[in-house]
């Protein structure tokens, strides 16, 4: 079935332990899409970029799945700009530099030949648009997935209120959840977050994998035990792709089908992170995807005895 | 088979975001054997505890399934005596006092019911002693696993590297495990590890679940997601010995059977933490751990089609 993603499109500048690059391509919405489209393609994508943006991205955005039809290319403008350096651990980053530029006031707009989309992925971007993107589709779409993080809690949550009303499963990390519900929790803070709209939740909790919920329903996807973590920027956008990507492709919804969504889009992460930018995603074979899937089955595998 | 625990037994005071206790049983050696005593029974403790020690405490000890002929009584001692005071996060605690009091002398001496011990715990100790049970015993026993803490790696480290090479099993936390090895990665940490004596490594996560290494083998353990962690004094030693106390009932020390162990050691540490002390581990009963064991199982469960 049809995937429309909207995203951030974005140069990123990134310094980790391990290394540095000045410009790379970056934003929720090249990581979704190029994980999406591991599953089904094309993947729909409604994002904006500025004047600056090179042809040879869009090749392979292009060559990798992505439908560009809804990328606006503002003419006199530049493109997000996000500068970020981790930490000796890699769990925590701090945001050097923010130039919003042609995001700042993205219009979304649907090109007609969206109109029949059945699955939405909103990817990282203010909630308003995010919630634009979503009425100005003629018919809403079967699932809506949401990604968003701690900057528009703080800094717009009446809009993010309004937007979470609208939509079916929220995935967050666990920062996210305890500071969008207050509850350290992470039970607790499930069930209020379910309570703000989305029916389903996930909570990401990088290295250490991640939580599905449904109602009374709990879900737990363990995370590979990487040798090491190139660059993180990134991973929670290609699990989410991935993971709206697979259910999109097997038009199944059902929390079963979300389990394995989940397995997928943690396969997909281990990816991204081993290098700078989406490329890898890019690059990846369907043998390596499934290879990796296995390592996850593996992973966990026991017999326990039972009554 | 036959289980041997060596540990302390403590007295503790307490205070946690939801409670405070002025003095509780603790240490290592009750809450080992208690755990381990649900899968076998008596398990021999060798321990010291002062003239102070009650007799309720020691009936306890001995309905919970303890054989103990080798916990010594100082008639002029006093029981070992720790404080601390745990972080809103439960992650992190203060220790505020210890007062090693009858276990700074400590000399284990091995009753000779004990000689024909098939699998010895030496649960966190100082490694001197450690070494010294094992090396009192006439035979040496089948498996020895071994719990520790940062303490011993910073103020005796040498002592810590003796004792590592003859154990079996060691089962330490990821701070440890990092501080143990100079490595970040956990991977790269346990390959350390593993060179400095123990061929199998636990990695405990705390609420993120245990990894077990041997070799080139993983196997990923997850916590369950608890609603409220009440008082987390003891869960290690908990998790320690009921993976002890299973392999020695099982009689069978496979890497899958140990899986299974890392599952019930998992399942009884989450019982662990819904009170100040060992008196939950006393009371729960087969019925309850084998629910809760199904609920880690359905924890993971899910089927994905891989070729």
């Amino acid at each position: 079935m049809s995937l429309l993603v909207v995203g951030s499109t974005a140069f990123d500048a990134i310094e980790t332990p391990f290394g540095k690059i000045e410009k790379v391509l970056g934003g929720s919405a090249p990581f979704i899409c190029l994980a999406a489209a591991k599953f089904t393609k094309p993947v729909r994508l409604v994002s904006v970029v500025g004047a600056d943006f090179p042809e040879s991205d869009l090749a392979m955005l292009a060559d990798g799945g992505v439908d560009l039809a809804g990328l606006q290319k503002i003419a006199d403008g530049k493109t997000m700009f996000w500068s970020g350096k981790y930490h000796t651990d890699m769990n925590s980053r701090d945001t050097l530099v923010t130039e919003l530029n042609v995001l700042a006031d993205f219009d979304p707009t649907i090109p007609e030949s969206y109109n029949d989309t059945d699955y939405l992925m909103l990817g990282n971007l203010s909630p308003t648009v995010q919630r634009q993107v979503l009425e100005r589709l003629p018919k809403r779409p079967k699932l809506v997935v949401m990604d968003t993080m701690n900057f528009w809690m703080s800094h717009t949550p009446a809009e993010l209120a309004v937007t979470l009303k609208l939509i079916d499963v929220l995935c967050i990390n666990d920062s996210e959840a305890r500071e969008l519900s207050g509850e350290y929790s992470l039970r607790k803070a499930a069930r209020k977050i379910m309570e703000m709209g989305p029916k389903t939740l996930i909570i990401k909790k990088g290295e250490h994998g991640a939580l599905l919920f449904q109602g009374e329903q709990l879900f737990f996807a363990p995370a590979l035990l990487l040798e090491d973590v190139f660059d993180p920027t990134g991973a929670g956008d290609t699990f989410a792709g991935g993971f709206a990507g697979y259910l999109a492709a097997t038009d199944d919804i059902s929390f079963e089908n979300m389990k394995r969504a989940i397995i997928y889009g943690s396969a997909l992460a281990s990816f991204s992170v081993e290098e700078f930018g989406p490329q890898r995603l890019h690059r990846l074979t369907e043998e390596e995807l499934n290879s990796r899937v296995q390592t996850f089955v593996d992973l966990v595998q026991y017999q326990v005895p039972v009554s």
